[in-house]
Protein backbone atom coordinates (compact mmCIF):
# COMPACT_ATOMS: atom_id res chain seq x y z
CA UNK A 1 0.00 0.00 0.00
CA UNK A 2 1.32 3.80 -0.99
CA UNK A 3 0.19 5.29 2.64
CA UNK A 4 0.64 8.98 1.18
CA UNK A 5 -1.88 8.06 -2.22
CA UNK A 6 -4.38 6.04 0.01
CA UNK A 7 -4.53 9.25 2.53
CA UNK A 8 -4.73 11.83 -0.54
CA UNK A 9 -7.74 9.31 -1.78
CA UNK A 10 -9.46 9.26 1.04
CA UNK A 11 -8.99 12.91 2.01
CA UNK A 12 -11.00 13.45 -1.20
CA UNK A 13 -13.90 11.64 0.38
CA UNK A 14 -14.01 13.97 3.33
CA UNK A 15 -13.68 16.98 1.29
CA UNK A 16 -16.81 15.69 -0.75
CA UNK A 17 -18.55 14.87 3.00
CA UNK A 18 -17.61 18.15 4.53
CA UNK A 19 -18.75 20.18 1.57
CA UNK A 20 -22.14 18.67 1.70
CA UNK A 21 -22.36 20.19 5.39
CA UNK A 22 -21.73 23.65 3.63
CA UNK A 23 -24.32 23.57 1.75
CA UNK A 24 -26.52 24.29 4.62
CA UNK A 25 -25.76 27.69 4.22
CA UNK A 26 -28.77 30.25 3.56
CA UNK A 27 -29.18 33.42 2.87
CA UNK A 28 -29.15 35.10 6.01
CA UNK A 29 -26.11 32.70 7.23
CA UNK A 30 -23.97 32.33 4.59
CA UNK A 31 -20.96 34.53 5.78
CA UNK A 32 -20.52 32.74 8.85
CA UNK A 33 -20.29 29.61 6.24
CA UNK A 34 -17.68 30.95 4.39
CA UNK A 35 -15.31 31.51 7.52
CA UNK A 36 -16.10 27.65 8.83
CA UNK A 37 -15.58 26.31 5.23
CA UNK A 38 -12.25 28.65 5.22
CA UNK A 39 -10.94 26.87 7.73
CA UNK A 40 -12.36 23.65 6.83
CA UNK A 41 -10.12 23.75 3.57
CA UNK A 42 -7.18 25.23 4.22
CA UNK A 43 -5.16 21.65 3.05
CA UNK A 44 -5.59 19.84 6.34
CA UNK A 45 -4.41 15.88 5.81
CA UNK A 46 -7.85 14.77 7.00
CA UNK A 47 -5.90 12.30 9.42
CA UNK A 48 -8.36 12.11 12.00
CA UNK A 49 -11.65 11.68 10.20
CA UNK A 50 -9.39 8.98 8.01
CA UNK A 51 -8.62 7.25 10.98
CA UNK A 52 -12.50 6.78 11.50
CA UNK A 53 -13.01 5.33 8.26
CA UNK A 54 -10.22 3.27 8.52
CA UNK A 55 -10.79 1.79 11.77
CA UNK A 56 -14.37 1.33 11.01
CA UNK A 57 -13.13 -0.73 7.99
CA UNK A 58 -11.71 -3.34 9.65
CA UNK A 59 -15.07 -4.20 10.91
CA UNK A 60 -17.67 -3.41 8.64
CA UNK A 61 -17.93 -2.04 5.39
CA UNK A 62 -20.87 0.70 4.72
CA UNK A 63 -19.49 3.77 5.20
CA UNK A 64 -22.24 6.10 4.88
CA UNK A 65 -23.29 4.63 8.84
CA UNK A 66 -19.72 6.03 10.21
CA UNK A 67 -18.89 9.00 7.84
CA UNK A 68 -20.88 11.65 9.87
CA UNK A 69 -19.11 10.75 12.38
CA UNK A 70 -15.73 11.15 10.70
CA UNK A 71 -16.62 14.69 9.27
CA UNK A 72 -17.80 15.89 12.94
CA UNK A 73 -14.62 14.76 14.14
CA UNK A 74 -12.95 16.86 11.54
CA UNK A 75 -15.23 19.83 12.19
CA UNK A 76 -14.30 20.03 15.93
CA UNK A 77 -10.64 19.18 15.34
CA UNK A 78 -10.92 22.49 12.82
CA UNK A 79 -12.84 24.59 15.35
CA UNK A 80 -10.10 24.21 18.40
CA UNK A 81 -7.27 25.48 15.38
CA UNK A 82 -9.79 28.26 14.80
CA UNK A 83 -10.00 29.76 18.83
CA UNK A 84 -6.16 28.46 19.25
CA UNK A 85 -5.19 30.65 16.77
CA UNK A 86 -7.06 33.75 18.24
CA UNK A 87 -4.94 36.55 19.76
CA UNK A 88 -5.92 35.69 22.84
CA UNK A 89 -4.89 32.00 22.45
CA UNK A 90 -1.99 31.48 20.06
CA UNK A 91 -1.81 35.00 18.55
CA UNK A 92 -1.26 33.33 15.39
CA UNK A 93 -1.70 35.13 11.95
CA UNK A 94 -0.74 32.16 10.09
CA UNK A 95 -1.42 28.29 9.50
CA UNK A 96 -0.62 26.22 7.26
CA UNK A 97 0.94 28.86 5.15
CA UNK A 98 -2.69 30.61 4.73
CA UNK A 99 -3.63 33.69 7.42
CA UNK A 100 -5.64 32.62 10.31
CA UNK A 101 -9.69 32.42 10.37
CA UNK A 102 -9.62 35.60 12.63
CA UNK A 103 -6.58 37.34 10.06
CA UNK A 104 -9.40 37.46 7.22
CA UNK A 105 -12.97 37.49 9.22
CA UNK A 106 -12.26 39.30 11.83
CA UNK A 107 -11.90 38.20 15.36
CA UNK A 108 -15.62 37.97 16.52
CA UNK A 109 -16.36 35.65 13.78
CA UNK A 110 -13.81 33.63 14.16
CA UNK A 111 -14.93 33.38 17.86
CA UNK A 112 -18.50 32.53 15.94
CA UNK A 113 -16.92 30.00 13.36
CA UNK A 114 -15.51 27.75 15.78
CA UNK A 115 -18.85 27.87 18.07
CA UNK A 116 -20.36 27.00 14.77
CA UNK A 117 -18.23 24.04 13.77
CA UNK A 118 -18.53 22.44 17.33
CA UNK A 119 -22.13 22.66 16.84
CA UNK A 120 -22.44 21.63 13.48
CA UNK A 121 -20.54 18.22 14.47
CA UNK A 122 -23.44 17.83 16.69
CA UNK A 123 -25.99 18.83 15.17
CA UNK A 124 -24.66 16.56 12.25
CA UNK A 125 -24.27 13.34 14.48
CA UNK A 126 -27.86 13.85 16.09
CA UNK A 127 -29.48 14.55 12.57
CA UNK A 128 -27.34 11.37 11.42
CA UNK A 129 -28.54 9.19 14.32
CA UNK A 130 -32.03 10.45 14.62
CA UNK A 131 -32.42 9.61 10.66
CA UNK A 132 -30.76 6.62 9.93
CA UNK A 133 -30.59 4.50 13.07
CA UNK A 134 -32.94 1.64 12.25
CA UNK A 135 -33.08 -0.76 15.12
CA UNK A 136 -31.98 -0.52 18.93
CA UNK A 137 -28.59 -1.88 18.08
CA UNK A 138 -27.77 0.92 15.71
CA UNK A 139 -29.31 3.46 17.91
CA UNK A 140 -26.80 2.03 20.89
CA UNK A 141 -23.60 1.92 18.87
CA UNK A 142 -24.33 5.74 17.28
CA UNK A 143 -25.16 7.85 20.62
CA UNK A 144 -21.92 5.72 22.17
CA UNK A 145 -19.92 6.77 19.47
CA UNK A 146 -21.15 10.32 20.17
CA UNK A 147 -20.54 9.90 23.72
CA UNK A 148 -16.95 8.77 23.07
CA UNK A 149 -16.68 11.77 20.82
CA UNK A 150 -18.36 14.48 23.33
CA UNK A 151 -16.23 13.15 26.28
CA UNK A 152 -12.57 13.36 24.47
CA UNK A 153 -13.50 16.68 23.05
CA UNK A 154 -14.56 17.91 26.02
CA UNK A 155 -13.29 19.35 29.53
CA UNK A 156 -11.78 16.01 30.11
CA UNK A 157 -10.56 15.63 27.07
CA UNK A 158 -8.91 17.93 24.64
CA UNK A 159 -10.53 21.10 25.85
CA UNK A 160 -9.01 19.98 29.37
CA UNK A 161 -5.52 19.95 27.31
CA UNK A 162 -5.91 23.58 26.50
CA UNK A 163 -6.36 24.85 29.37
CA UNK A 164 -3.19 22.66 30.71
CA UNK A 165 -1.38 24.44 27.94
CA UNK A 166 -2.77 28.17 29.38
CA UNK A 167 -1.87 27.56 32.64
CA UNK A 168 1.82 25.91 31.05
CA UNK A 169 3.44 29.69 31.05
CA UNK A 170 3.01 30.44 34.47
CA UNK A 171 2.71 27.58 36.69
CA UNK A 172 4.72 25.25 38.25
CA UNK A 173 4.73 22.14 35.63
CA UNK A 174 5.79 18.71 35.64
CA UNK A 175 6.13 15.63 33.68
CA UNK A 176 3.02 14.24 35.38
CA UNK A 177 1.00 17.41 33.91
CA UNK A 178 2.98 17.14 30.47
CA UNK A 179 1.38 13.60 29.92
CA UNK A 180 -1.71 15.19 31.00
CA UNK A 181 -1.58 17.88 28.41
CA UNK A 182 -0.27 15.36 25.59
CA UNK A 183 -3.23 12.58 26.27
CA UNK A 184 -5.73 15.24 26.76
CA UNK A 185 -5.07 17.94 24.04
CA UNK A 186 -3.65 15.71 21.07
CA UNK A 187 -4.31 11.59 22.15
CA UNK A 188 -8.07 12.18 23.03
CA UNK A 189 -9.07 13.65 19.61
CA UNK A 190 -7.12 10.61 17.82
CA UNK A 191 -8.29 8.44 20.21
CA UNK A 192 -12.37 9.59 19.43
CA UNK A 193 -11.46 8.71 15.95
CA UNK A 194 -10.04 5.94 16.45
CA UNK A 195 -13.01 4.25 19.17
CA UNK A 196 -15.44 5.95 17.25
CA UNK A 197 -14.94 4.30 13.85
CA UNK A 198 -14.91 1.03 16.48
CA UNK A 199 -18.18 1.58 17.99
CA UNK A 200 -20.16 2.06 15.02
CA UNK A 201 -18.44 -1.26 13.09
CA UNK A 202 -19.81 -3.19 15.59
CA UNK A 203 -16.23 -3.91 17.70
CA UNK A 204 -16.26 -5.88 20.98
CA UNK A 205 -15.30 -4.42 23.95
CA UNK A 206 -12.06 -6.06 23.56
CA UNK A 207 -11.47 -4.97 20.63
CA UNK A 208 -12.52 -1.50 21.47
CA UNK A 209 -10.31 -1.09 24.58
CA UNK A 210 -6.94 -2.29 22.06
CA UNK A 211 -7.68 0.31 19.81
CA UNK A 212 -8.35 2.64 22.71
CA UNK A 213 -4.88 1.81 23.77
CA UNK A 214 -3.77 2.51 20.00
CA UNK A 215 -4.96 5.66 19.61
CA UNK A 216 -3.73 7.32 22.79
CA UNK A 217 -0.01 5.33 22.13
CA UNK A 218 -0.16 7.31 18.36
CA UNK A 219 -1.01 10.28 19.47
CA UNK A 220 1.50 10.66 22.31
CA UNK A 221 3.98 8.98 20.03
CA UNK A 222 2.64 12.07 17.04
CA UNK A 223 3.12 14.46 19.92
CA UNK A 224 6.51 14.00 20.72
CA UNK A 225 7.40 14.11 17.03
CA UNK A 226 6.06 17.05 17.17
CA UNK A 227 8.60 18.26 20.41
CA UNK A 228 11.35 16.99 17.56
CA UNK A 229 10.02 18.70 14.89
CA UNK A 230 10.19 22.42 16.63
CA UNK A 231 13.12 21.65 18.40
CA UNK A 232 15.17 21.03 15.27
CA UNK A 233 13.22 24.15 13.86
CA UNK A 234 15.17 26.13 16.48
CA UNK A 235 12.45 27.65 18.02
CA UNK A 236 10.87 26.17 21.14
CA UNK A 237 13.61 25.69 23.19
CA UNK A 238 11.99 26.98 26.58
CA UNK A 239 8.33 25.64 25.35
CA UNK A 240 6.68 23.33 27.97
CA UNK A 241 7.35 20.40 26.02
CA UNK A 242 8.93 16.81 26.38
CA UNK A 243 12.41 18.44 25.65
CA UNK A 244 12.28 20.15 28.52
CA UNK A 245 12.67 16.73 31.00
CA UNK A 246 14.54 14.77 27.97
CA UNK A 247 17.54 14.86 25.71
CA UNK A 248 16.83 14.36 21.70
CA UNK A 249 18.34 10.96 21.83
CA UNK A 250 15.59 9.89 25.20
CA UNK A 251 12.93 11.48 22.82
CA UNK A 252 13.51 9.69 19.61
CA UNK A 253 13.65 6.57 21.77
CA UNK A 254 10.08 7.49 23.27
CA UNK A 255 8.82 8.00 20.05
CA UNK A 256 9.66 4.71 18.56
CA UNK A 257 8.62 2.68 22.01
CA UNK A 258 5.55 4.26 21.75
CA UNK A 259 5.05 3.37 18.17
CA UNK A 260 5.75 -0.49 19.17
CA UNK A 261 3.29 -0.21 22.06
CA UNK A 262 0.97 1.17 19.28
CA UNK A 263 1.77 -1.35 16.89
CA UNK A 264 1.36 -4.09 19.55
CA UNK A 265 -1.57 -2.47 20.89
CA UNK A 266 -3.09 -3.37 16.97
CA UNK A 267 -1.86 -6.64 17.27
CA UNK A 268 -3.89 -8.19 19.94
CA UNK A 269 -6.82 -7.52 17.74
CA UNK A 270 -8.80 -10.88 16.10
CA UNK A 271 -8.20 -11.44 13.19
CA UNK A 272 -8.56 -7.85 11.46
CA UNK A 273 -6.60 -6.13 8.69
CA UNK A 274 -4.84 -3.66 10.56
CA UNK A 275 -2.49 -3.01 7.63
CA UNK A 276 -3.46 0.71 7.09
CA UNK A 277 -3.21 1.78 11.12
CA UNK A 278 -0.08 -0.17 11.05
CA UNK A 279 1.09 1.87 8.00
CA UNK A 280 -0.16 5.03 9.33
CA UNK A 281 1.69 4.57 12.48
CA UNK A 282 4.98 4.63 10.68
CA UNK A 283 4.25 7.64 8.58
CA UNK A 284 3.01 9.78 11.28
CA UNK A 285 6.25 8.99 13.38
CA UNK A 286 8.67 9.42 10.10
CA UNK A 287 6.97 12.50 8.76
CA UNK A 288 9.49 15.76 8.67
CA UNK A 289 6.28 18.02 8.69
CA UNK B 1 -50.57 30.39 41.20
CA UNK B 2 -47.29 32.47 42.10
CA UNK B 3 -45.48 32.76 39.23
CA UNK B 4 -42.72 34.34 40.62
CA UNK B 5 -42.43 32.11 43.44
CA UNK B 6 -42.90 29.11 41.23
CA UNK B 7 -40.09 30.07 39.23
CA UNK B 8 -37.70 30.74 42.26
CA UNK B 9 -38.72 27.46 43.77
CA UNK B 10 -38.06 26.22 39.87
CA UNK B 11 -34.84 27.76 39.76
CA UNK B 12 -33.30 25.61 42.79
CA UNK B 13 -33.64 22.62 41.46
CA UNK B 14 -32.30 23.84 38.21
CA UNK B 15 -29.33 25.02 40.18
CA UNK B 16 -28.80 21.15 41.84
CA UNK B 17 -28.76 19.49 38.86
CA UNK B 18 -26.26 21.91 37.45
CA UNK B 19 -23.67 21.70 40.88
CA UNK B 20 -23.69 18.34 40.41
CA UNK B 21 -22.95 18.52 36.75
CA UNK B 22 -19.95 20.75 38.22
CA UNK B 23 -18.73 17.97 40.00
CA UNK B 24 -16.86 16.40 37.35
CA UNK B 25 -14.26 18.76 37.66
CA UNK B 26 -10.79 16.93 38.37
CA UNK B 27 -7.46 18.14 40.13
CA UNK B 28 -5.88 19.06 36.55
CA UNK B 29 -9.24 20.77 35.15
CA UNK B 30 -10.61 22.63 37.82
CA UNK B 31 -9.80 26.13 36.83
CA UNK B 32 -11.81 26.08 33.64
CA UNK B 33 -14.98 24.58 35.91
CA UNK B 34 -14.62 27.21 37.92
CA UNK B 35 -14.79 29.66 35.14
CA UNK B 36 -17.40 27.96 34.32
CA UNK B 37 -19.03 27.72 37.10
CA UNK B 38 -19.00 31.35 37.97
CA UNK B 39 -20.88 32.37 34.91
CA UNK B 40 -23.36 29.54 35.55
CA UNK B 41 -24.26 30.92 38.97
CA UNK B 42 -24.59 34.50 38.52
CA UNK B 43 -27.96 35.30 39.20
CA UNK B 44 -29.97 33.84 35.93
CA UNK B 45 -33.68 33.63 36.27
CA UNK B 46 -33.30 29.76 34.42
CA UNK B 47 -36.08 30.67 32.41
CA UNK B 48 -35.07 28.15 29.90
CA UNK B 49 -34.84 25.48 31.83
CA UNK B 50 -37.96 25.65 33.33
CA UNK B 51 -39.97 25.96 30.33
CA UNK B 52 -38.45 22.87 29.23
CA UNK B 53 -39.69 21.25 33.42
CA UNK B 54 -42.77 22.81 32.69
CA UNK B 55 -43.57 22.01 28.94
CA UNK B 56 -42.61 18.43 29.63
CA UNK B 57 -44.48 18.47 33.50
CA UNK B 58 -48.05 18.57 31.00
CA UNK B 59 -47.19 15.11 29.63
CA UNK B 60 -45.39 13.76 31.55
CA UNK B 61 -44.34 13.53 35.45
CA UNK B 62 -40.76 11.79 35.96
CA UNK B 63 -38.20 14.70 35.90
CA UNK B 64 -35.26 12.88 35.43
CA UNK B 65 -36.54 12.40 31.87
CA UNK B 66 -35.85 15.03 30.83
CA UNK B 67 -33.75 17.02 33.50
CA UNK B 68 -30.22 16.23 31.60
CA UNK B 69 -31.95 17.94 28.52
CA UNK B 70 -33.20 21.28 30.79
CA UNK B 71 -29.72 21.71 32.11
CA UNK B 72 -28.14 21.55 29.01
CA UNK B 73 -30.32 24.22 27.58
CA UNK B 74 -28.66 26.42 30.08
CA UNK B 75 -25.47 25.92 29.55
CA UNK B 76 -25.66 26.59 26.11
CA UNK B 77 -27.48 29.81 26.96
CA UNK B 78 -24.57 30.87 29.17
CA UNK B 79 -21.74 29.70 26.90
CA UNK B 80 -23.56 32.34 24.40
CA UNK B 81 -23.48 34.81 27.20
CA UNK B 82 -19.56 34.45 28.12
CA UNK B 83 -18.64 34.64 24.19
CA UNK B 84 -21.32 38.00 23.13
CA UNK B 85 -19.19 39.40 26.50
CA UNK B 86 -15.74 38.83 24.87
CA UNK B 87 -13.77 42.49 23.93
CA UNK B 88 -14.17 41.10 20.35
CA UNK B 89 -17.80 40.98 20.47
CA UNK B 90 -19.79 42.75 22.36
CA UNK B 91 -16.89 44.04 25.21
CA UNK B 92 -19.25 44.04 28.39
CA UNK B 93 -17.69 44.34 31.62
CA UNK B 94 -20.47 43.63 33.75
CA UNK B 95 -23.65 41.44 33.43
CA UNK B 96 -26.54 41.50 35.90
CA UNK B 97 -24.51 43.16 38.23
CA UNK B 98 -20.80 41.02 38.12
CA UNK B 99 -17.80 41.00 36.46
CA UNK B 100 -18.06 39.48 33.32
CA UNK B 101 -16.34 36.50 32.31
CA UNK B 102 -13.19 37.57 30.75
CA UNK B 103 -13.34 39.93 33.13
CA UNK B 104 -11.83 37.58 36.10
CA UNK B 105 -10.30 34.85 34.16
CA UNK B 106 -9.09 36.41 31.54
CA UNK B 107 -10.17 36.26 27.42
CA UNK B 108 -8.25 33.25 26.58
CA UNK B 109 -10.29 31.22 30.10
CA UNK B 110 -13.35 32.79 28.65
CA UNK B 111 -13.10 31.57 24.96
CA UNK B 112 -12.27 28.17 26.76
CA UNK B 113 -15.22 28.43 28.74
CA UNK B 114 -17.69 29.02 26.56
CA UNK B 115 -16.47 26.11 24.61
CA UNK B 116 -16.34 24.22 27.26
CA UNK B 117 -20.13 24.72 28.59
CA UNK B 118 -20.77 23.73 24.23
CA UNK B 119 -18.96 20.78 24.72
CA UNK B 120 -20.47 19.81 28.29
CA UNK B 121 -24.19 20.66 27.37
CA UNK B 122 -24.21 17.84 24.59
CA UNK B 123 -21.35 15.68 26.79
CA UNK B 124 -24.46 15.94 29.09
CA UNK B 125 -27.10 14.86 26.58
CA UNK B 126 -25.05 11.97 24.90
CA UNK B 127 -24.44 10.54 28.03
CA UNK B 128 -28.05 10.36 29.42
CA UNK B 129 -29.45 8.99 26.49
CA UNK B 130 -26.58 6.17 26.28
CA UNK B 131 -26.93 5.51 29.69
CA UNK B 132 -30.87 5.69 30.32
CA UNK B 133 -32.82 5.31 26.86
CA UNK B 134 -34.61 1.81 28.00
CA UNK B 135 -36.31 1.15 25.20
CA UNK B 136 -36.52 2.44 21.23
CA UNK B 137 -39.05 4.34 21.88
CA UNK B 138 -37.55 6.35 24.71
CA UNK B 139 -33.87 6.49 22.14
CA UNK B 140 -36.14 8.62 19.15
CA UNK B 141 -37.40 10.39 21.96
CA UNK B 142 -34.24 11.32 23.11
CA UNK B 143 -32.41 11.74 20.26
CA UNK B 144 -34.98 14.01 18.41
CA UNK B 145 -35.07 16.24 21.38
CA UNK B 146 -31.06 16.89 21.04
CA UNK B 147 -31.64 16.89 17.11
CA UNK B 148 -33.72 19.69 17.97
CA UNK B 149 -31.85 21.68 20.75
CA UNK B 150 -28.64 21.43 18.47
CA UNK B 151 -30.34 22.92 15.40
CA UNK B 152 -31.93 25.64 17.76
CA UNK B 153 -28.44 26.59 18.69
CA UNK B 154 -26.60 26.15 15.92
CA UNK B 155 -25.77 28.16 12.70
CA UNK B 156 -29.73 28.04 11.54
CA UNK B 157 -30.47 29.04 15.31
CA UNK B 158 -29.11 31.09 18.06
CA UNK B 159 -25.86 31.23 16.38
CA UNK B 160 -27.03 32.64 12.67
CA UNK B 161 -28.70 35.30 14.76
CA UNK B 162 -24.98 36.38 16.52
CA UNK B 163 -24.02 36.99 13.49
CA UNK B 164 -27.08 38.97 11.76
CA UNK B 165 -26.50 40.86 15.19
CA UNK B 166 -22.59 41.47 13.90
CA UNK B 167 -23.78 42.38 10.53
CA UNK B 168 -26.09 44.98 11.66
CA UNK B 169 -23.91 47.92 12.25
CA UNK B 170 -22.37 47.84 8.99
CA UNK B 171 -25.06 46.50 6.69
CA UNK B 172 -28.29 47.38 4.82
CA UNK B 173 -30.52 46.35 7.00
CA UNK B 174 -34.75 45.80 6.65
CA UNK B 175 -36.97 44.64 8.98
CA UNK B 176 -36.92 41.32 7.45
CA UNK B 177 -33.49 41.19 8.69
CA UNK B 178 -34.29 42.05 12.14
CA UNK B 179 -37.10 39.62 12.43
CA UNK B 180 -34.61 36.86 11.23
CA UNK B 181 -32.45 38.13 13.98
CA UNK B 182 -34.94 38.05 16.99
CA UNK B 183 -35.95 34.35 15.67
CA UNK B 184 -32.87 32.96 15.86
CA UNK B 185 -30.84 34.93 18.24
CA UNK B 186 -33.69 35.05 21.06
CA UNK B 187 -36.79 32.52 20.04
CA UNK B 188 -34.75 30.21 18.89
CA UNK B 189 -33.35 28.37 22.49
CA UNK B 190 -36.91 29.45 23.62
CA UNK B 191 -38.20 27.05 21.07
CA UNK B 192 -35.57 24.86 21.82
CA UNK B 193 -36.30 24.74 25.53
CA UNK B 194 -40.15 24.32 25.21
CA UNK B 195 -39.98 21.74 22.37
CA UNK B 196 -37.50 19.77 23.94
CA UNK B 197 -39.65 19.09 26.84
CA UNK B 198 -42.87 18.08 24.80
CA UNK B 199 -40.66 15.83 22.71
CA UNK B 200 -38.98 13.67 25.84
CA UNK B 201 -42.79 14.05 27.20
CA UNK B 202 -43.84 11.88 24.56
CA UNK B 203 -46.73 14.91 22.89
CA UNK B 204 -47.91 13.89 19.42
CA UNK B 205 -46.88 16.29 16.54
CA UNK B 206 -50.14 18.56 16.56
CA UNK B 207 -48.98 19.38 20.29
CA UNK B 208 -45.24 19.82 19.81
CA UNK B 209 -46.39 22.19 16.58
CA UNK B 210 -48.28 23.86 18.70
CA UNK B 211 -46.03 24.57 21.37
CA UNK B 212 -43.44 25.47 18.51
CA UNK B 213 -45.26 28.51 17.72
CA UNK B 214 -46.27 28.60 21.46
CA UNK B 215 -42.10 29.38 21.67
CA UNK B 216 -41.52 31.18 18.83
CA UNK B 217 -44.56 33.99 19.59
CA UNK B 218 -42.73 34.20 23.24
CA UNK B 219 -39.62 34.67 22.39
CA UNK B 220 -40.27 37.41 19.50
CA UNK B 221 -42.86 39.32 22.23
CA UNK B 222 -40.31 38.87 25.12
CA UNK B 223 -37.40 40.42 22.68
CA UNK B 224 -39.58 43.40 21.54
CA UNK B 225 -40.49 44.00 25.41
CA UNK B 226 -36.96 44.17 25.55
CA UNK B 227 -36.41 46.19 23.45
CA UNK B 228 -38.69 48.89 24.62
CA UNK B 229 -36.97 48.54 28.29
CA UNK B 230 -33.86 49.18 26.59
CA UNK B 231 -35.52 52.22 25.37
CA UNK B 232 -36.99 53.65 28.25
CA UNK B 233 -33.35 53.46 29.62
CA UNK B 234 -32.32 56.17 26.71
CA UNK B 235 -29.24 54.17 25.57
CA UNK B 236 -30.26 52.40 22.46
CA UNK B 237 -31.72 54.53 20.43
CA UNK B 238 -29.57 53.79 17.27
CA UNK B 239 -29.48 50.37 18.06
CA UNK B 240 -30.50 47.86 15.11
CA UNK B 241 -34.06 47.09 16.69
CA UNK B 242 -37.87 46.96 16.15
CA UNK B 243 -38.19 50.48 17.10
CA UNK B 244 -35.63 51.56 14.40
CA UNK B 245 -38.93 50.68 12.15
CA UNK B 246 -41.78 51.22 14.57
CA UNK B 247 -42.68 53.99 17.23
CA UNK B 248 -43.24 53.17 20.99
CA UNK B 249 -47.26 52.30 20.55
CA UNK B 250 -47.18 50.42 17.57
CA UNK B 251 -44.21 48.32 19.62
CA UNK B 252 -45.96 47.63 22.64
CA UNK B 253 -49.38 46.91 20.50
CA UNK B 254 -46.95 44.39 19.05
CA UNK B 255 -45.83 42.88 22.25
CA UNK B 256 -49.76 42.47 23.14
CA UNK B 257 -50.41 41.01 20.06
CA UNK B 258 -47.65 38.22 19.92
CA UNK B 259 -48.91 37.28 23.59
CA UNK B 260 -52.07 37.06 22.08
CA UNK B 261 -50.43 34.83 19.95
CA UNK B 262 -48.54 32.85 22.06
CA UNK B 263 -51.64 31.98 24.21
CA UNK B 264 -53.63 31.40 21.62
CA UNK B 265 -51.66 28.59 20.32
CA UNK B 266 -51.36 27.01 23.95
CA UNK B 267 -55.22 27.00 23.72
CA UNK B 268 -54.87 24.49 20.63
CA UNK B 269 -53.50 21.59 23.18
CA UNK B 270 -55.65 18.70 23.42
CA UNK B 271 -56.61 18.58 27.67
CA UNK B 272 -53.31 19.66 29.02
CA UNK B 273 -53.04 21.93 31.63
CA UNK B 274 -51.36 25.55 29.84
CA UNK B 275 -51.50 27.03 33.30
CA UNK B 276 -47.97 27.90 33.87
CA UNK B 277 -47.05 28.79 30.34
CA UNK B 278 -49.93 31.35 29.87
CA UNK B 279 -48.78 32.49 33.60
CA UNK B 280 -45.38 33.01 32.45
CA UNK B 281 -46.11 34.50 29.04
CA UNK B 282 -48.25 37.36 31.22
CA UNK B 283 -44.93 37.49 33.55
CA UNK B 284 -42.55 37.95 30.94
CA UNK B 285 -44.05 40.49 29.34
CA UNK B 286 -44.66 42.66 31.88
CA UNK B 287 -41.52 42.56 33.81
CA UNK B 288 -39.71 45.64 34.38
CA UNK B 289 -35.60 44.26 34.49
Amino acid sequence: MDIVNEIEKQSKVIDFYLMEIMKKRDDFNKIIFDAMEYSLFTGGKRLRPIMTLKTYSMFDDDLLKVMPFAIAIEMIHTYSLIHDDLPCMDNDDFRRGKPTNHKVYGEAMAVLAGDGLLNLAFETMSEHIYKNSKTELYFRRNIRAMKEISTYSGTSGMIGGQIMDLMSSFNNMDEEKLFYMYRSKTAALIQASIVSGAIIGGADSEDIRALRDFGLYLGLAYQIQDDLLDESQDEYINKFTYLRFHSIEEAEEKVADLSQDAINSLRSLKNRDIGFLKELTGYLIKRDV
